[in-house]
């Protein structure tokens, strides 16, 4: 117990190597099971707390391919392959023997090279001048966080279908707990399902399968420390019971943290 | 052999139920080792062709864990959870026991709901009115497309750096192939490395992480045949060695087909 809910969330306990297990919190909770993003987090720091690890994460791809129950998570982390500069991981995590997700990261050592961003930040207001919302009060996971639309909040009762799928928004933990990748990764899901916003209703949707790149290392985030961190999505089709969502995480300095990726199941 | 540098090179021989063994093709060899793209469309073809497979692609994730060599190629592809309307999938592939690529891949059941396509199609020039060049005529795999660019042609001897990483261009198989998912895949993967055009040179580059997602179903690709497909792609940020990469492909009636993304080492 560290006293903070996330750290707690993310706590493994190694059973032997490559093995650990965890254990679902009730502070995580979604509507069933866990918020993807702490899971993602999880299938990370599994491999962050390896011996044997290099670097720092680059890619991460999360698969969620059955539902998570409350209680024990064991997790197995295999190095399928390390490189002078790289390492490729295998993540599984199951429940009673049963896979229930899947993942796949990609830890490299950065070095110097050209480096510049060419997506743009975006214009928007400080956050300090927006009231803070976030999610239902019914969702747990979402309390973790401060949350302050610049745009697309969560459609109320009485919304109608929206002709975009974009919400951007400031976001940080509501304890104040400072960036890093795992929480960074948390973070990259925190957007409700774009598909909420089109048809101006909740209705059932659930990411399938989560890829993450990341930009910052951790002196990055070391640097932002709590603040905010700016979020922005947006889906590019809908089609037949599956969209995709996009987006990127900037630092309020203006330095592109994440560009992150899903591909969501949707029913309506 | 089926007459097609294509199937041949994605070609299987069940060994084992969810094993497979195929071979290099130097038809779509790339600078070193093959084309990426034609390894990521080989592992999705390895789950194409399992008995228990249900439904169609609608998610992949290749990670580039080592080189492939010139030969023979195992593959082993696992179904890791199975539910009613979609499948998990594991997929390694290895050389003497080493494995050099493994992906995961989501196939599903489509049905229909609310469907809308948000991104817009692009204005440009129809592909009839643009003169056919491509990749350098050393680079094997990309003999096998009809490149026509819109913008941002691989930068020549001559070139200065651009500001912009995007790349437009109509691309088709050049024997006519009709469009598959295996094909599909391998022309997600068809854009050259984004830092040549960023700086204006070729230079030591490679994908370690490249994720699609299928919008399309097979009646739409089967409705496409061997017609032109409309690709861009472009990068957000270059740092420390590694960019990322997102890219759409469309049909010529406007259709969106694919959202895809990658991580990328350079060295520059």
């Amino acid at each position: 117990m560290t006293g903070h809910s996330f750290d707690d969330a993310v706590a493994l306990q190694h059973t032997a190597p490559g093995r650990m297990r965890a254990k679902t919190s009730t502070d995580w909770a979604n509507m069933v099971g866990p918020f993807g993003g702490l899971t993602a987090a999880l299938m990370l720091r599994a491999v962050e707390e390896q011996p044997d690890r290099i670097g720092e994460p680059l890619s991460l791809t999360v698969n969620f391919a059955a539902p998570i129950t409350d209680g024990d998570l064991d997790i197995t982390a295999t190095a399928v392959r390390t490189n002078r500069t790289n390492q490729h991981w295998l993540v599984e995590l199951s429940q009673d023997g049963v896979v229930t997700t899947t993942a796949t990261t990609v830890f490299g050592i950065r070095r110097d090279t050209w480096s510049e961003t060419e997506a743009s930040p975006w214009q928007v207001p400080a956050p300090e001048g927006i009231a803070p919302t976030g999610l239902h009060p019914t969702i747990a996971w979402a309390r973790n966080f401060e949350m302050r639309f610049v745009e697309g909040a969560v459609p109320g009762a009485d919304a109608e279908p929206s002709p975009s799928s974009v919400s951007t928004l400031w976001v940080r933990d509501v304890h104040g707990r400072g960036l890093d990748f795992a929480s960074l990764t948390a973070v990259s899901d925190v957007f409700y399902p774009r598909v909420y916003l089109r048809r101006g209703a909740v209705s059932p949707a659930g990411t399938i399968s989560l890829t993450t790149y990341f930009h910052a290392d951790s002196g990055d985030l070391a640097a932002i420390g709590g603040d905010f961190v700016l979020a922005r999505a947006h889906a590019s089709r809908f089609s037949r019971g599956y969209f995709d969502q996009s987006a990127q995480l900037w630092s309020r300095a203006g330095e592109l943290l994440v560009s992150t990726h899903q591909m969501v199941y949707f029913k309506t």
